[in-house]
């Protein structure tokens, strides 16, 4: 194998496939960036065998073959490049040989067959929408999904595919986040009401790494157990959860009692000065609700505090107590300046609105007051 | 006790104080800060009993008195306050209150009484230069103390202060750094020759971080075991390292053999190439020395580089290997563009000095080559 390329596109190349290339793996040749030279262009693939990701980028390809490099050293050896033209070559014992100028490394790579194979995802179903939006979907729910591994399906987010709807929903049993994007064009070619898939949370992560804030398309395609995001020259393939989500819309709750409209910066400050004081085991954080005003209180063994923030409200009045958290989460996550708060009592869930935005809403469910 | 005061202004003296209070102590008051309000201001106080800051601010006093706070949750806790002016007080029980317009915090602070008086230091013998030369000159040479306890002195730099001269001395077996400020006024009122204190490192790095790019003056106060350092409002004081320091003329190597200028970027990237390849134990870098060049090599079990750059060189040509990171170190404290390398021969140490300074230089000891 033998090609000329660009050091800055190798390095963006690098940059995208090593995200798929797990830090923690026993298998060696998975700490890998496997080459593949072929036609106008070189394709750089990471895999940890959850996550596939594959990058092309274009190179004078003057020997087609291919190579595996160690993820680690050849990312920092190429950022540590100057400017320029790169040529990259590998013999057949896969000493892969990278000359800019003056400088020449020889490095030790692997055998490309032990590398395991990125499986194809069948591209019969998709549904497409502009990276900006996956990308601002994602950080909105990502971070709702479970970290423990006794239910693995809600370590993922749920992606309900409507006709002209996208759902994204992401749940831990302590609070809850969806996302709803809307497009006036049908998702489906063909008849069908919905579909739904659950991507890992990992997943999604690196994957919101890769994304740009572009109005261009990143197209899903997916299997009953694969899924494939094509974004510009990337492919990030990935499993999907099995198994059968919550029935979010029944732990939705209705008929709200109390309604607050609070300054989102305001609140966060608020709710950061009550966590120095709150038990880091729980962070509890107490609200007293009055007519036109929210107490905000903690106390533990480092002291207590209270504050006093004047609001809108409607409706009854009320005491309930969170993780702050949770609440922090969700706040970090909206763009907008207002945020209502719905209330039922004291042992019903929140649910948190950015004003003006009917798009996502945040769910939480309150610490019991003793 | 009880004040009111800025918020920006506690902020800043509780940044400062915080740097002397030790995060791994087994004495929980040494994890306090001293609030000490008196007259027109109030002291804040931490130490570690190693190092002692102390940092005054302007405060409206109610009522003189003394506490400590926990300095984590206090630090905190202002950082986080709304801008405008804080009103804090203490009982007779240390409990603290800081109250911002609506906002109400209770802490648990501790008795002033159990916190370890901050030694007086005599302000007999002093010297002072600005905050920014103190400031480049533990840059320049602090990185080069030894780590190890085997030979405590050399944790610490060595300051000569001649009449209109003061040398700052680091070394640590391995690399040494020199630096040299000359003063047109005398350092000493007195008939002197000249007397030399040995400064921690771990006191020089909180000092560094505390002292600003400016030309005010550091007024430097000292008795044989300790020493006070006078920064605007704040005082530094620390223990001396006692016994005797290395006679570091008589290592200085002269009569060189070979001179070479080399771009200090250049240098620095190519080493920086050569680090990523060498053995992670010792970093070896092999230099061989040419008519107009200079190659570049380093080998282990990832593979292997070499570069060559074009330098003026004068002298004898050589082959010398060195740790790179006592290069790396070293060039990442020089400003200047170009550096002149001086060597002996494979054996003997290396000098680097900044070209057209003649204020500092470092010494680095090559590894032998098999």
């Amino acid at each position: 194998m033998k090609f000329v390329c660009d050091k800055n596109s190798l390095l963006e190349g690098v940059n995208i496939a090593i995200r798929g290339v797990s830090s923690r793996t026993t298998l060696p040749i998975l700490q890998g960036i496997k080459i593949t030279a072929k036609g106008n262009n070189i394709k750089l693939s990471g895999t940890d065998l959850e996550i596939g990701i594959e990058c092309q980028i274009p190179a004078a390809v003057e020997e087609e073959g291919e190579t595996v490099v160690p993820a680690r050293i050849f990312s920092d050896l190429v950022k540590k490049l100057p400017e320029g033209e790169v040529e990259v070559k590998s013999d057949s014992q896969n000493t892969v040989n990278v000359v800019s100028g003056d400088i020449n490394f020889s490095i030790a790579g692997s055998n490309p067959e032990e590398f395991p194979e990125i499986p194809e995802v069948s591209r019969e179903k998709s549904f497409k929408l502009p990276q900006s939006i996956l990308k601002d979907l994602i950080k909105k729910t990502v971070f709702c999904v479970s970290e423990e591994q006794t239910r693995p399906i809600l370590t993922g987010v749920l992606f309900e595919v409507f006709p002209n709807e996208l759902k994204a929903v992401a749940l831990d049993g302590f609070r809850m986040a969806i996302y709803s994007y809307k497009s006036e064009e049908s998702f489906f070619d063909e008849e069908a009401e919905k579909y739904s898939l659950v991507i890992p949370g990992d997943t999604l992560d690196e994957i919101s790494r890769i994304l740009e804030d572009e109005e261009t398309e990143v197209i899903i395609y997916h299997t009953s157990n694969q899924v494939l995001f094509q974004i510009d020259n990337t492919k990030v393939i990935s499993r999907l959860l099995e198994g059968s989500f919550i029935n979010y819309n029944a732990v939705l709750p209705k008929d709200f009692k109390t309604e607050i409209t609070i300054n989102k910066d305001v609140f966060m400050e608020s709710l950061e000065r009550a966590s120095l004081i709150a038990e880091s085991k729980n962070n509890l954080v107490k609200f007293e609700i009055g007519d036109s005003f929210i107490v905000i209180s903690s106390s533990s063994e480092k002291g207590s505090m209270s504050e006093k923030l004047e609001v809108e409200v409607k409706g009854m009045l009320l005491e309930i107590a969170f993780n702050s958290r949770y609440l922090l989460d969700a706040l970090k996550a909206i763009d907008e300046e207002e945020v209502n708060l719905y209330f039922i009592n004291s042992i019903n869930p929140l649910i948190i609105k950015p004003v003006g935005e009917k798009e996502y809403l945040y769910m939480i469910l309150p610490v019991k007051l003793n």
